[in-house]
């Protein structure tokens, strides 16, 4: 079927489909077997899913000759055509919008950055807007249509709402941002935060795809946490999980912004550092940069207090291990700029506290770019996109 | 179908009959149109599924005469013929095993306790035999077969393995106890944590009914936690998950068995309770009861004791609410005896430490006897029963 006369509607009506081609998402290309003992459907579901998805062009067929000359007989991997459909992912940070135009398979094609010149809602919506029709320029020259918008914030999201409840860094309470967006740019808009948005990518499409319990924790300006539980991400029954960054760790330790003291971010995330490098060091520090460039140059205080944070932030990776035992944590965010100078003391951290066989939970650093996090808004479009019938 | 010629195998092939029987067996009784509208299956799968169930008994519909009047047809109520099979739950503790001998419904009809011997694998398996076959004896009398065994363990367990890794109260290493107890009993056996086989009881029969994501902390000689996220008990990737008792909140704390500094259990757990109760009087406390009636009786010090277990049990709740915003947690458990002592604690430290709408979780006790802890047991074999083809 030519592209121009292909039905606009994504023909996906039932969870079996759903599930089919999130699976050749993640894990294709994938033979209809392969599909089969994946998600326990049977040939026949399998081959029912499959093909209206083929016929609308998500996902197209591929001729192994090779696996044919082996079989004697044909065994099509199946895969996704990225190219099929577009997403935009835009994060929105206390300073800046970053905005990324991705394709169906998640793959970014462009990206781009808009400081914010106001952080009241009218005006960074119609920031988002001017970011998108850029972002929607761009796709044209790829002859397929955007299909969604996902956007990442921090703070407590009900992304079932569309809503912001409560961004400390934007200072913006119940903005109903998927309804306010989606007039604004025409788009179906889907709204989460933003560590849970980089949890779906890491998921959907990276270091998290085939494991059923996995926790992401960024390292930055605060300390985050998006955690997998039985193949989904936690979003908590009133908006609020993942929030590693006040598990209390010393009831001696610092005050902290939420009002108790020795939470793992009053004492490891940036603002706590550059503060607390500052004091050790007697002298005015302006940002992480600078802290950092500090304990690089061997000042002992600021080694110490990257230290600190390194043990506050492998404690707190125990305690998640501890309650809910995932396979792996993934430590991420622009915080790991500074990895060499608190790596080890998270690791022994870490392994002080787990108990027992939580211990096992394999501990990896993956360095993200920061589009990464607007590609994490992207992808919850695209989960939108697969999962209902909005589109 | 009169007993005797019913099918002795439960009909339940397809996750479908497996979702129905699990749903009406936590609601019911259920008219077809309601299972159809909490499970999302259609009716006539709903039909489908049900139809075996009745005629093997499990299921039986009720006429609801009065419902026929109202509404000019029959809306029959279907719900769970408790007395169709019956289950036997033992919780292995290291003084004794106490054993119930329920129905389908998880009602406990006999109950009996037999003081532990010896703590080693063997006498243990003998004496669990023993109790085993009392309660089979008690169960020729309800002329219904015992279906299966449910064994209920502290530490770490492997249910899919029916293997414990390591109960430090038993002192076991990698015994493979359902294989064994499988062979002196003669019945399927399910073995599992008995934090969790509790919160499998209390999710499918009791207060976690209806919810997908809660907690249930004990307290008592330990502090456990069982943890349901998105409707599912949570095992951990490698047997450890929930353990609220060495979630650390405070490194100037006391010496924990686990080798660190101040965990929760290393505050409120009974040992810890009973020893600084005695520390605190000056005098020689000899049990839980006794640090009791020390605090009962107003020592300032024993009462500050129970305050301080409180605020760490508070403290280790919030922990829990900040990563995984449960609805619900239930505090159960022996420990709960002393709940006049430290009841507020638990609540302020609760509310302090909860971030933003974590603190919308409720808290709620719910004081168990004892036996509720075998029942759990015979929960996760009745679990077993439904949803697998072991039967």
């Amino acid at each position: 079927m030519p592209p121009s006369s292909r039905p606009e509607v994504f023909p996906v009506h039932t969870p079996a489909a759903s599930q089919i081609f999130t699976t050749v998402l993640s894990h294709g290309p994938l033979t209809r077997s392969e599909m089969a003992g994946r998600t326990g459907l049977s040939a026949a579901a399998v081959t029912k899913a499959v093909r209206p998805l083929i016929e609308a062009g998500y996902l197209v067929e591929d001729v192994d000759e090779e696996a044919r000359r082996a079989l004697g007989r044909p065994a099509n991997p199946v895969r996704v055509d990225g190219g099929r459909a577009l997403f935009l992912g835009v994060k929105v940070t206390g300073d800046e919008l970053i905005g990324v135009l991705t394709d169906l398979c998640c793959r970014i094609r462009v990206a781009r950055h808009l400081p914010l010149t106001d952080r009241d809602p009218k005006p960074v919506l119609a920031q988002i807007a001017e970011l998108v029709r850029e972002l929607l320029t761009e796709a044209d020259g790829f002859g397929v249509r955007v299909r969604g918008l996902g956007l990442a914030v921090s703070g407590d999201v009900d992304r079932a709402a569309g809503a912001v409840r409560y961004s400390p860094f934007l200072e913006w309470r119940d903005v109903p941002l998927a309804e306010l967006a989606a007039m604004t740019t025409g788009l179906p808009v889907t709204v989460d935060n933003d560590v849970r948005a980089l949890t779906v990518a890491e998921q959907w499409f990276g270091a998290g795809v085939g494991l059923s319990d996995f926790a992401v924790v960024t390292v930055g300006a605060g300390i985050g946490c998006g955690l997998v539980v039985h193949g989904q991400v936690v979003a908590g029954a009133h908006g609020v999980a993942g929030e590693i960054g006040h598990v209390a760790i010393d009831p001696a330790g610092p005050l902290c912004h939420c009002g108790n003291r020795g939470c793992v971010e009053a004492i490891a995330g940036e603002e706590a550092i550059v503060a607390a490098v500052g004091e050790a060091a007697g002298v005015q520090v302006a940002d992480a940069a600078e802290a950092l460039a500090f304990a690089h140059r061997g000042d002992a205080g600021a080694r110490a207090v990257y230290a600190r944070a390194g043990e506050a932030i492998g404690r707190g990776i125990a305690t998640v291990a501890n309650l809910l035992g995932p396979e792996l944590v993934i430590i991420s965010g622009e915080g790991l700029a500074a990895y060499d100078l608190f790596a080890e003391q998270i690791r022994d951290a870490f392994a002080a506290a787990a108990f027992g066989s939580a211990a096992q939970c394999a501990v990896r650093t993956r360095p993200l770019p920061f589009e990464e996090w607007a590609r994490g808004a992207a992808a919850t479009a695209i989960q939108s996109f697969i999962t209902t019938d909005q589109n």
